[in-house]
């Protein structure tokens, strides 16, 4: 599948549209699902562009993970989580929404999930949760 | 949490335990989940023993999330899957029920994945869909 420039965390990675951004380097953003699944859901993505995990460069993807490590520490102790569902979605057919190759990390079990990419969340209480998370990085 | 050296994945490390195998290097094996949440469903794990993605060691997660994009692609390719379900839970507050650190590939939709490790499924088919997994790696 043909990479799709104007995707909207393309335009995020170009500073078009806005993002409550959590970590961010030459190689890697996490920023909040603002769509939360669960309270501190958080996305992390790679700056490749790549459309699906099996489209991400190698290199790409071993680095993204260990920033996903990382993200996932600092939401561990930033939100006190008890558990983590990591989640990544490849293909609209496996539900993907935005074709640009996301990680999420949702402080959450998996049998209690909220629906994905359902129902905006309260952007204030997100900022909120983002400051603890950026406070334990 | 203290590493459990007798959890069923460390059983099938050692050899102890059967399982249906998809790949093995001296870093990582994959193998069929026999509770599988949608036909194809696979496992990943690295052979470094960790509870959690969060304990594993950088280096680790790196090489793993790489077999991780490796065995994706001959779940695509072997079983013609649309999409992947890529799940990854950290905690028993997750729904981890295996405490050795491992990723789920699931051929199916977000939206129609079966409960976790609820239900055993059909072992000779799950031979058989390890069979295609293996010839289109």
């Amino acid at each position: 599948m043909a990479y799709d420039e104007q995707n909207i965390f393309a335009r995020i990675l170009r500073g078009e549209l806005p993002a409550i951004k959590v970590y961010e380097d030459d190689q890697v953003l996490a920023f909040m699902d603002i769509m939360p699944q669960a309270d501190g859901h958080t996305l992390v993505i790679p700056k490749t562009p790549a459309v699906t995990l099996l489209d991400l460069p190698a290199d790409a993807a071993a680095y993204t993970i260990q920033v996903v490590q990382k993200v996932a520490k600092a939401i561990e102790v930033g939100l006190d989580a008890q558990g983590i569902v990591l989640m990544q979605l490849s293909g609209a057919a496996a539900g993907q929404t935005v074709p640009h190759v996301h990680f999420h990390l949702i402080p959450t079990s998996v049998h209690q999930l909220g629906k994905h990419a359902a129902q905006m969340g309260d952007q204030e209480k997100i900022k909120a949760q983002a400051e603890k998370i950026k406070a334990a990085l």
